[in-house]
Parts: C-alpha cells; sequence; structure tokens
C-alpha cells in the first residue's frame, strides 16, 4: 500500500508555520507497512485541494490531508472534499450534540462556529477525535481512500492512533515485512563515522540501505531493509558490527535520545545529578527533565544568569569573578563545587559561557564555553569553541554537557 | 516569480526528520516577494529528483532543492542534477584546496569523501557556505533556475542569506508589493477570538486575507494582502482596530515570541526576575534566556526537582509538603517566597505540578500545576487543570507563567 501526504494551508508555504505532521505520519505509515511515496504542502484554495486530490489519488492509494479543518473561517477542506466526491453536505447532529456537552463541561461558552463545524460531506466515515472539536473524515472512491484530519499535532495523533489505526491494519495486505533499526551515537561527525565503518559499509548488501542523520552534536545511522521475509536478524546482525566498532560513541538505539540514555546509565548505578548552569540558562535541566522517570536521579539545579547568583547560591567568590570573569576554567570549578555542597549529589556539572550574539571579546569570543564536571573527588573541565548562532551554541553545549556525563559515570 | 520548494530524503518521507527548512525558504522568499506555490518531499532516488526537476521547471520559475548535498554517501543529488541538465562532472580545485586549508585550521583529519565532494556538474555557479564543506549550486536553464543546498539547516540557511539573496535580487522584477502583519495573542482561543472580532474580519475587502495561527496557549492573526501599490496603510488600519479590541491579550506583533515581550516589558520597567521552577524543570529559564538581552533582567533560577532542594535551597517547610504535598497552592507560595529572598528579584514565579505521565491521583490527576508568582507585597495564585501529555503540560504551563508575568508588571 502507497501514500501521499498533503498538508494544506498557506501558513505552510509562507513559512509561518512548520509541518512536524507530515513526520509523525511518514513514521507511523512506515511502521505500520506503507510506503510514503511523497509529501506535498499546497495553499488553502479549493481548486488547489480538488487538483491535489485528483493527482494523488491517481498515483497512490490513501491520500492524508491535514489542515485546513476547524472553527474558524479559513476551513475549506470540507467543501473541498464534498465537491470533488460529488456529496452534498449534511448536518451532524450527534457531533452537534457532542461539542455542545464538550463545551458544557469546560464551561466556555460556545460560539456559532462550532455549528458549522457539524456540517459535513454526505458518505463520510467520521473518526472520533477525543482532543478537539473537529472529527476525522475518512472516504472511500473506488477502492481508494481519503483521510482528512484537523491540522493541530495533537488532535491529529490522536485521530490517527486511536480512531485510524484499526481501519488501517484492516485495509493493509497481510505478508510485508519493513525493518529498520538506527543506531545513536554522540560526541563524533558524519565523515570521521563514515570512515572509521567504511569497510563494512563497502560490503552491505544492496538491498540494505544505509543513512546518516546529523544534528547538532550527534549522528544517527539507520540501516533498513524491506522483503518478503523477515530480515530482523540480517540487519541486527549489522547492527552489532557497527556497534561494535563505533564503541562509546553510541549510546542507543532507534528512538531512545541522549536523555532517556542518562536515565538509564544514572539509575543502573543508582547515581545522582544536579547542575549548574549560566550560559544554558535551564536547557539542560529541561532535557534532563523532559522525559517522565527524571526525578530518579536528577535532584535539580541552579541557573545563576547574573554573577550575584553564582557568588550568592553557588559560592564562586568574588576574586575569581574578578580576575578570570565569569567565563572561565576557575568559574566553573567553583559553580561545580557549589552546586555539589549545595544539592548533596553523586555527580554535578557547571556550564558558563558567552552564547552570544553580544558579550564577546578578542579573549573570550562568541562560543566560549567553559564546562566543569564531576564528583568532589574526581573532576574535569574542557572549553569549548563554537561559533556565533545563540541557540546552537546553547543546544550543542547542552548536548555536549549530557556526553560528557554519560561518559564520566561509566567509571564509576 | 514562483518558486517550488523539494526537499530530498527518505529520511523525510519516512518521519525520521521534521523539514524545518521549508517553512523557513518559505518565509524568506515571501518576504522577498516570491510566491510560493508548492513544498513537497521526495525519496533521494536519482530518477524520482529528475523527475520532480523536471515537473517543477514546468510549473515554475525557481527549484529550490534541499539535501541530497553532504560528505556520506548518499549524496546522488548532484548526479541527478547533471544528468538532467546533460552535463558532466568536473573537479573544482579551488573548493578542495578550501576544504583542505578549513580542516587544518580545525585540526581533524580530512577524509576522502571529501575530495569526492569537490566534483560540480558543468555549468553551475557555486554559493559560498561559510557552515560546511558543501557549497550551494545555481543553475539556469532556459531563463528558469535551479538552486541546491545541502540539508543540513544552519547550512542552508548561511547559503541562502549570503549567497544568494544578492542572486534573488537580480533575478526579481520591481513593483509588486506582498504585506502581512501578524498580531500576537496569548491567553485567549481561537474560536473566542474568532467570535470577539466578528464584525471587524467580515467588513474585510476581499483581497486582504485573514488567518488564525494557534499553537500551545497562544494564537496567531495574520493580515495579508498582495497589490500593485503598497497595501500597507490599509493592512495596518485594520491591525490596529483588531489590536484594540483584543486588548491585553495582545503581546506583540509579527515575529516578536512571548520571550521577547517580556525582556521588553521588564526592561522598559527596569524590573527583575527570579523563577523557582519544579514540574517545568527549567524550561521557563531556557525560554526566557533564550533570547539575547535576558540577562537585563533574568537574575537566575532553582530547579527544584527534588523535595529536599525545594526544602533546602527555597526554604518550603517539611511540614507544608507533608500537609499539603509538593504539588499545593501552599508549596507554591513558599517556593515563591523562597526564590523571592534567595535571589531579591522585583517578580519570582513558582510552579509545581504533575506534569505526568505518572505521578497523578484521584485529588491531584495528572496535568494539576500551581503557581504562583509576584513580589514580596503582592503575590497571586492559580491551579492549571491540563491534559495527560508531559511536554504539552510542561510547554503550556511554561507559556502560562510568562503571560501571567506579563500581566502583573502591567500595573507595577
Amino acid at each position: 500500500m502507497n501514500a501521499q501526504i498533503v498538508t494544506i494551508g498557506d501558513e505552510i508555504l509562507i513559512g509561518k508555520i512548520v509541518d512536524t505532521n507530515s513526520a509523525w505520519l511518514g513514521n507511523e505509515l512506515t511502521l505500520s507497512g506503507v510506503k510514503v511515496q511523497k509529501v506535498s504542502s499546497i495553499t488553502d484554495n479549493e481548486d488547489d485541494i480538488k487538483l491535489a486530490l485528483k493527482k494523488a489519488l491517481e498515483e497512490t492509494d490513501l491520500v492524508i490531508l491535514t489542515g485546513g479543518l476547524g472553527p474558524t473561517k479559513d476551513d475549506i477542506t470540507k467543501k473541498a472534499i464534498a465537491d470533488f466526491m460529488g456529496q452534498e453536505m449534511y448536518f451532524e447532529e450527534a457531533l452537534f450534540d457532542k461539542i455542545k456537552a464538550y463545551f458544557k463541561r469546560r464551561g466556555i461558552p460556545m460560539v456559532d462556529a462550532h455549528r458549522l463545524q457539524c456540517f459535513m460531506p454526505q458518505g463520510v466515515r467520521l473518526l472520533e477525535n477525543q482532543m478537539g472539536t473537529a472529527p476525522g473524515m475518512l472516504f472511500e472512491k473506488e477502492g481508494k481512500y481519503i483521510l482528512s484530519m484537523p491540522g493541530v499535532p495533537y488532535e491529529m495523533k490522536w485521530i490517527f492512533d486511536n480512531s485510524f489505526k484499526p481501519v488501517l491494519k484492516e485495509m493493509l495486505p497481510d505478508g510485508l515485512y519493513i525493518y529498520h533499526k538506527t543506531i545513536k551515537t554522540v560526541g563524533i561527525g558524519e565523515s570521521r563515522i563514515a570512515e572509521m565503518i567504511l569497510d563494512i559499509s563497502d560490503t552491505l548488501p544492496s538491498d540494505i540501505s544505509l543513512s546518516f542523520l546529523p544534528s547538532l552534536g550527534s549522528v544517527k545511522i539507520r540501516l533498513t531493509k524491506k522483503s518478503e521475509s523477515n530480515p530482523k536478524q540480517e540487519i541486527d546482525t549489522y547492527i552489532n558490527r557497527l556497534t561494535e566498532r563505533l564503541g562509546s560513541y553510541v549510546f542507543g538505539f532507534n528512538d531512545l535520545s541522549l536523555e532517556e540514555a542518562l536515565l538509564r546509565d544514572f539509575s543502573e548505578k543508582e547515581l545522582t545529578l544536579a547542575v549548574a548552569e549560566s550560559c544554558t540558562g535551564g536547557l539542560l535541566s529541561h532535557k534532563i527533565t523532559s522525559i517522565p522517570g527524571s526525578s530518579k536521579y536528577f535532584l535539580g539545579g541552579v541557573v545563576s544568569y547574573a554573577n550575584e547568583v553564582k557568588e550568592n547560591q553557588l559560592t564562586v567568590s568574588k576574586s575569581t569573578l574578578i580576575n578570570y570573569g565569569a567565563v572561565s576554567e576557575e568559574t566553573v570549578i567553583e559553580m561545580l563545587n557549589g552546586i555539589l555542597n549545595l544539592m548533596n549529589p553523586s555527580v554535578g556539572i557547571a556550564i558558563s559561557g558567552v552564547a552570544g550574539p553580544g558579550g564577546g571579546s578578542k579573549e573570550k569570543p562568541v562560543g566560549t564555553i567553559w564546562m566543569a564536571w564531576g564528583s568532589k573527588e574526581n573532576q574535569k573541565t574542557y572549553k569549548l569553541s563554537l561559533a556565533k548562532d545563540r541557540l546552537k551554541n546553547i543546544e550543542y553545549a547542552t548536548v555536549f554537557a549530557m556526553n560528557q556525563l554519560r561518559l564520566f559515570i561509566k567509571d564509576l
């Protein structure tokens, strides 16, 4: 089964929003064995929607539309579909009752736009949406399908997961396997990896595809094979060889994030962590706590943005700040000892740098970031020399910090 | 001038990465007066790339390809373009010298893949890339253009901004105006806004388009007009009417973020801020410090994830934690006073809640988040009752917190 994803809305074309829905859908469909041929974004003009539907249905079995449904004026997708299918609109009483009940429960006044939402093209199969007022809509046309969902990501995801997946299962034939596995690395670049694994990648069978996915500070390596017999074992053998070769650069597999790897490693060793952040401003704490269960090892942190906070909460001495500056090895070591004494974790980390775009000097240009990490007994420091982009600097430093923590506790 | 954006890579189709490049390009092109007709993502198969180039060039003046360039094996875009243009490849010595120098400067060994990168299709105009080793490539074919850039966002952006924009300027005809302005609101839903402004939106001229862009906790309202005379004044008049109607829900215009509005408002009143975060785990601090200049008002914060940190650093009393729990009005008030005493800011905020998915109880289900904010003299509290998604809860609470801070200091 093939699919195309079409997102509707000028907002995407003029760049006012990023289309995250297609990536999510692409992943879900691929894992379900549906091949996504194409993703496209079109304007929310009725004729463009009809033309896109026509073209896509010529090439594919399932067209998934997202966007263009909702209580405000810019809703025209429904009209375009009704017209394309040659159907009239009708008023869906049951939906109206549900929306009324929903607003009553939440104590919010209902507005006229919500009544208009209840007009539906004839022949639709409505798919429940517990996250909002616009249901998903499924249509069949000559053995092919159109699925239309609202563009709000959490509504779309809820409908797809809960209301559409059971239907999709019935649509799919049995017996085709797609298997992929991803190695997650951190602390090494794409080209260097390519070189390290060259002899393995050169002997990969041609039906196994290898791809690199670099992002700030980390690279994913993915192997994929599609076949009529289950390719899991073959892929896993290559994954094991690559993993062995890349050693401690590898922190996990598939969707495991670096944050999750930290939680895994700290929990395993029953260690705790506290952090002192200056230039990263809380992003390290946020990343760590973005995953459930992080309270198992993360005690907390101090965001010491102002120098007085470095002095008063983290006991950095005034003379260190004056003599060496807030961005220095001396300061991060004192910050580290400050947070170790304050919260008494097994391990701590301290970060202070010039994130930019201002604040740089000839001696300490934008992108200079000092870190110190370790326990009371064993401490390490490092100076990063990054580039000029503020957010990139903050994010890279955070990834670097998590990696150093991961490597540090390997030997504890 | 029309354009289509084509992103290359299976990674997008199978959902392993989100295409943020297209949104960025869409915005840049729109602001330059280029209409983006379509955005699409295709596989990194050579034939698919050639077919996409052919189709797009039939419909449009400028095709922008991103992705499929880089030092690792999955680079085939260049070959597809060379073939499509009917050109041979040649070795670009100057590029090779530059890459060699770059690696020497950074002290990183150069690998073979970087040499292969220096083969280029004849007839190319190379566009400098100071962020990486693969330059942008511009081709002309019968008065139409193909621009190909690497997919790594900061490389692509650098090339577009610095190397392509000056060229684009020469391509464009003079005299067509596209003007849009966006009102940024927070603390009110899309439907409610639609109702509040109904009489204004109903009388909008048909050539002015109105759209709503909801995201977690905030909604943008955008007016657009394209015309041969400058529509700025007309749009601004309607923007003023809408802004007046929506009152304090409006925090700014266009690309101004809520974080930037906070910086603006706090700086204007010369106030300072410190935060105490439990369930938001540092995201509030991160958002605040994600923009340059935030050190003007942001002193710092404590991420009090463990109860001991609430007790020891924020002086929340043990009895409060035992009698009312960490997620309670009593606790956030003590956390607020703790951070006010600790860092002595003009204003503070404290947040404690059950972000989920675990940790909920019948009395305090997942999504229960208490906040307290204010100065030593004047404090407010609020209980949010959110849903089940951890990250959504953390993000919504952060937006809510920033909005309460914004509203609180209005009267100071």
